[in-house]
């Protein structure tokens, strides 16, 4: 019986759909779960794949050619050490692991490194796209070595989703927890994507009391232009669906208005707080889901705080739409801003030299968060590798230079009219910040050096001062 | 020789500072430092006072009346446990180790379990107040077990802080790291104070062009009423100072506008981030100084992004000055209404049944963020202490609705005048989202079930669901 050249363990939805892509592309691929009938069930149902069932790790690793290529789609956390503990003993020097679920980056780190030292190599891999994308094509962010990559490369880029130029969604990230850190930034990065859609829908619906229909269409007509992206997609796809559960009204009036979140977003932001990058946007797009969770409150509180004295905006409606569309963009550009800026500082911490462009590049097909505008930020990043900043890109200025007064709009009517846009004023506030020769922060190193004696810097020469404060005492 | 009654280890200028103020009150105490030589200057600086040096743990330990009140002082993290564990063969079960560092509430419930073992209490205390309040009497925060707080309650009573109404701010907070999380709050807290106050500053100095002497007096006018607080009087005295280096310059006028942090704001975040509580306005704080310290960017980038377009206010200038004030109370009430949710979460998380209205009433003094409306939060739980949120307080629905028409207007005239107003504006979009009956969650949860099948709730019926967005494939 000829080998198998690769090896899923894990045969849930996600195990099971890259598994299937995997067999699609020519692969024999040895599978194998923990419950055995798992796996019976798969090539049941799938008789004329090529797939190799397996029932115990002994008989799994056999099955499989060397160096071996085997993708743990387990449960993120104990689950993948006990996987990668009954392998290591079957396992030869050169063989290469690869972990493909939502697994926290510092974890792959400490792994990359203790199988190193049995001669393991070990790849952690972000797959994005849900179960669809995992059967038809994700976007594929591994880190791990160099060489193991080189390994897995061909496979992954047959598998991987193409771009509309023909290219995979998929490149070598970096060293150890590279991959995984790029797929947690891309989902910190989806959350505020959603939570933008979010507060344009609600704006328009609450300020100029849209039907679901008609914002259906504004989300399609948007579709067409700079902001093409999956998300405005499928929020135009939402908006026309109707209720299946008997009432005849559109599904979206039905949902609960409290959003679940798995915690990729929030460890987007605590990572940021580590390493010191302002990430603002991303991190109320996590605060905005764990208010609208606090449903029973809301409604509590809804019934007694005081709401804002009566605003009607008395414009024109369709001039408010381009410019809550533009202060759409706008805020999306602040956001991959941010983001991207996080990537930069991490990939200084870890030593990980992240190719930001073909970052941007692996995500325009297969992921979430796949958009047109990607392709600006690979050009931005293709001009000047160093960039500081996003905004500072040619594109981008002339974006943020052409937009900029329809956010600050659209946000001081949100404001006055008691609708909440939590991540566009952020984007404004963050534009403001990033911009401003002088902050108030002057006035904060004061106080710090009053009560805390921190000491402070001057603007007009070097060295570090502490003022007498208390010299009258 | 008689036994001292208190041993300090650390002869930093805190542990000095707090040792001096134990001794004033009457009682003998030990001293160790590691270097020896420092513990040698703090007796010749003050020969008269009752110390004991010690130069070895040894005669540390020896020296001191059983059961042991043992004070730590000593940077926090791995000194921390290497003085632990150089302490703990010498010690006696009963025995009573407090640490009185800046420490991360983790590590102390850790300690706090791993010498539980070995029979030693360990109380993790913070102390507020700098420098000046270790000597004078700061606040403190203490947690640990509530038997061997009551052995150094008496002291601790003495040292601390008196509010107006002479009680001490000093109180047994819960078990293990209660008290440093407590601590931990009240920093992040303190960040989002003096946020509010920069952004009050750079208002009335950008928009209304006061000078630093006119904005002397308006902070000064403002600690007379419901903002009478520590950091309202510093900032009043901070902005009459002239600099002492050379210039004729106003103090604040030299000093670099680069914020410094020492983590414990981050880490007040990362911790409402974990527990699913929202908390904006610190965070927004945090990230207002992480921009602030990227000094060169911003300087780059003021000189290329679009400034908005031209826009002066008309307004009565003390009329703005007055709206002002009102922004920064009704942001202040949000951040702490904020921070007390915060508390409350991780009461419940850890089981540590915190004392909400005394926490409150031991910040009154001694500690940064003292201010007079600390009362009215300890009367918000003396009358409900299961309150949800702070807002919902009688006192506090009254403040709110008094003034969320002022913070909405100087929102949208900082917004659309291009000067950064990160926390006042995540304040009223706070407000706005804690009192909305309806968040477009729902439209988030519709795009989660679409592209993630995360299923979703219904407002018409229990139970969970899945659409079938794929039905026409």
């Amino acid at each position: 019986m000829s080998k198998a050249q690769f090896g899923v363990v894990g045969m849930a939805v996600m195990g099971k759909n890259l598994a299937m892509n995997i067999e699609s592309r020519g692969y024999k691929v040895a599978l194998f779960n923990r419950t055995g009938s798992k796996t019976q069930a798969v090539v049941d149902e799938h008789p004329t794949r090529n797939f190799q069932p397996t029932f115990t790790i002994e008989e799994f690793v056999t099955a499989i050619e060397k160096p071996r290529r085997i993708m743990l789609m387990v449960k993120a956390g104990p689950a993948t050490d006990a996987t990668i503990q009954e392998l290591l003993p079957h396992l030869d020097k050169g063989d290469v692991l690869i972990d493909g679920g939502n697994t926290f980056f510092e974890d792959t780190i400490r792994r990359n490194e203790e199988l190193a030292n049995s001669g393991i190599n070990f790849i952690g891999t972000g797959v994005s796209g849900g179960e669809k994308g995992a059967l038809e094509g994700p976007s594929m962010m591994p880190g791990g070595q160099k060489e193991a990559y080189d390994l897995v490369a061909p496979i992954f880029e047959q598998i991987a989703a193409k771009a509309k130029d023909g290219e995979p969604c998929v490149t070598y990230i970096g060293p150890n927890g590279a991959g995984h850190y790029v797929k947690m930034v891309h989902n910190g990065i989806e959350y505020g994507d959603m939570q933008l859609i979010a507060e344009s829908y609600d704006l328009m619906k609450q300020l100029l009391g849209l039907s679901v229909e008609e914002m259906a269409d504004v989300f399609a007509e948007w579709n067409k232009g700079e902001l093409d992206s999956y998300l405005i997609e499928i929020t135009a796809d939402i908006l026309t669906r109707k209720d299946d559960e008997g009432t005849d009204k559109p599904i979206v009036d039905v949902i609960l208005d409290a959003a679940g979140n798995k915690g990729t977003g929030k460890w987007t932001s605590q990572s940021s707080l580590d390493l010191g990058v302002p990430l603002p946007l991303i991190t109320e797009s996590v605060f905005a889901r764990f208010i609208s969770a606090y449903k029973d409150e809301r409604l509590a509180a809804s019934k007694v705080l005081a709401k804002p004295k009566e605003f009607s905006y008395e414009g024109d409606k369709k001039e408010l739409i381009e410019k809550i569309r533009e202060a759409l963009y706008f805020s999306k550009i602040m956001s991959y801003a941010q983001g991207f800026a996080q990537l930069r500082a991490a990939s200084k911490e870890h030593d990980w030299n992240l190719p930001f462009g073909d970052i941007a590049k692996i995500w325009r097909a297969g992921c979430i968060i796949r958009a047109q505008f990607l392709q600006k930020i690979t050009d931005a990043y293709e001009k000047d590798e160093d960039l500081a900043n996003l905004m500072l890109d040619e594109y981008f200025q002339g974006i943020t230079k052409k937009y900029q007064q329809a956010v600050r709009e659209v946000v001081a009517i949100a404001v006055q009219a008691g609708i909440p846009v939590p991540t566009f004023s952020s984007a404004i506030t963050y534009y403001d910040s990033y911009r401003a020769e002088r902050l108030p922060a002057n006035l904060i190193q004061a106080q710090r050096d009053y009560f805390g004696a921190h000491t402070y810097q001057r603007l007009d020469k070097e060295g570090i001062y502490h003022y007498s404060w208390y010299y009258e005492e």
